[in-house]
Order: structure tokens, then sequence, then C-alpha cells
């Protein structure tokens, strides 16, 4: 069944208070990798087949990050794992709206 | 200057999975107080004028879910602060997408 | 009845990796103002009285960092308020030993 | 380097407020696991040698819940990834009370 993830990143020690070009970055390997994501001003929620997935994409992210010159990243997630009944993104957003 | 939140609420102790009731109840608080808001798959995404309002709106919401039976609400926020540059839920959208 | 709130805050756009000093910052308020706290590595858990009084500290808190020099503060928060049962700092790390 | 996760689970849907037996049930796996973890009221911290192991120990917390009748989990994660210096807990817990 499929995991939904809310990711955000907060890289720490970067001399700019802008940080939209690692959020860019973190779609840009999204893209890559095929992952389906619905991006919000501060958060982006992905659709993961499995959660073991979830560790590779994080260092994935991270080492890019660290490419970018990011010596620090902080990254918040809200996990939502439901067994009861299949998830997506498409679903939650349609039952808020009712 | 703007504050942006992002919100999500987990309703503890109540028998069913599925928390959208809540969720819509949240939104239509926003709506009645007239905070503008970004409503995500997981997390709404709030404006706010001022920190200190964010309290008070927080208590509202809780007394409201407990009218409804919810005798636990776990709540996370996300909090971005800036005080450089106006900040806004248009602004992060705009951003994110060059 | 008391309302816990862990936090933790991140400053952004500061050139140091390092926040140690923020932090110290934060926990010296709480001790000014009396809230009982418990640090814990990577988040501090505070206990108010009225879920009220949390946009009055959150603000005083980036008040105080801004004079610091920070310009951009990401806060995590998770709000546990519980309405069937008092709720403490104590109670809580009580309970998960047994 | 190490990795440090701040872990907080909440399971939905369960008809009693109290989440302690879930929480003890983390506990028990990060210990039987032996992974070094400090317990806070509302979060655990962890120490991951590696996150791609996140995933994985993620998976088995809530295959667990499952089996204890949890049908949804939302998870909290904080993550503190430093590449520039080694990251403890124990160090963690000591410049904050420099």
């Amino acid at each position: 069944m499929k995991v939904l993830v809310d990711i955000a990143i907060e890289p720490l020690g970067t001399s700019s208070t802008s940080i939209s070009k690692y959020i860019r970055k973190v779609l840009e390997i999204l893209d890559k990798k095929g992952i389906k994501y619905y991006p919000a001003p501060s958060m982006t929620t992905i659709e993961l087949d499995d959660l073991t997935q979830l560790g590779y994409l994080l260092k994935e992210i991270n080492d890019e990050l660290e490419k970018m010159g990011v010596k620090r990243v902080v990254t918040l997630l809200k996990i939502d794992d439901r067994r009861d009944k299949e998830n997506s993104i498409d679903h939650k957003l349609e039952v808020i709206k009712k």
C-alpha cells in the first residue's frame, strides 16, 4: 500500500535566508526518480510504494545538497501509513474538499 | 510582516482512522476568521499577520474539535518567520516553480 | 489543563552550522518566564497553562533571535492538548518507562 | 557519520487516548536492534549509523503496531544530518547546557 510522506528541508549554515534553490533540487530528484509529488508552499507531499525506500531517497537528497555546499540539513517528515485503505495524494485532496 | 504556518491535526482516540471531517472543521474556522490558507494533502499552510494570534487560533480549533468528541489532539506546526523580506503563500509557491 | 509543546528552532541564513547559542537563548527565555521545560537533544518540551500563551512566547523568542542577527527562523512544534486527563512532562516520562 | 533522528508516533483510530503502550513497543524495538536512543516526554531521539536504515526501521515499527491493532500511524520525524562534524546525542545534550 502507498505511504504518503510530507517533506520539508531546512539547510543550516548557508549564508543566505533563501532556500528555494535547494527545494528545486529536491523536486528535480523526485522528477528524475519518477516519484509522484504535490508541492505546497512549505512542504512537499510524496507518494512512496514502500516505506523502505525512504532512507535511500533522503540520503540521495542530502548528498546532492552537500554537493551544493550545504553542510547540515534538518529534514522534517510527516509519514502517513494507513493499512486499512488505499491512501493517495488525490484521495486526500478530495476528502478535505467535501 | 506575515508569518507562514503549516498546520496538521492528528486527533487521537477517535474510533475511526478517518480524520477528514475534523480537517474540514479546521478549514471552516479559517474561512470564518478570514485567514488566508492553502490546503495540501497532509498539511494546511496559513498566513498570519501576527504570531501572537497563533495560540488563540489553535485553542479555538481544539475547542471545536472537543465539541465534536475529540478528547486529545496532537497538532504539528512548522512556522516560517522571516524578518528580512515579505513572506507569503503566493511568493513561496512561485519560487519553487522557477 | 496543561498543554505540552515540543519546540525546535532552526535559524536559517546564519553562516555557521552550529545553532547551540540560539537554543541556549531559548532556554534562558523559558527560565526567565518561569516556564517548566525538559531539554532533549533536538527538541525542548514545555508545559503551558494555556495555549493562548503560545504565540506570545514564540514571538518573544523570534524577536530575541533577531537581535542576535537571525533573519529567518523555522520553528517546529508538536502540541499535545489533552482534555480528558491532566497532562504533564513528569507523567509522560513515567508512562513510557513502565 | 551518525545521523540523529527525532521520532514521535501518533496512532490514529484506536479507541483510547492513551498511546503509551505503543511508545513502549517502539522503545522495545530500538532496544532489540541495539539502536542508541534518548527518550523524552513527546519524542525519542535515535542515533543511526546510516540514513538508509531509516525506512526499514520505520516499516518494522509500523508492522509491529499493526499487529497490536493499529490501522493508521502518523509518524513525525526531524532528521539532523550534519556533514561537517560528528553529531551525537551526547554532544547535543552537552552544548545546550554550556
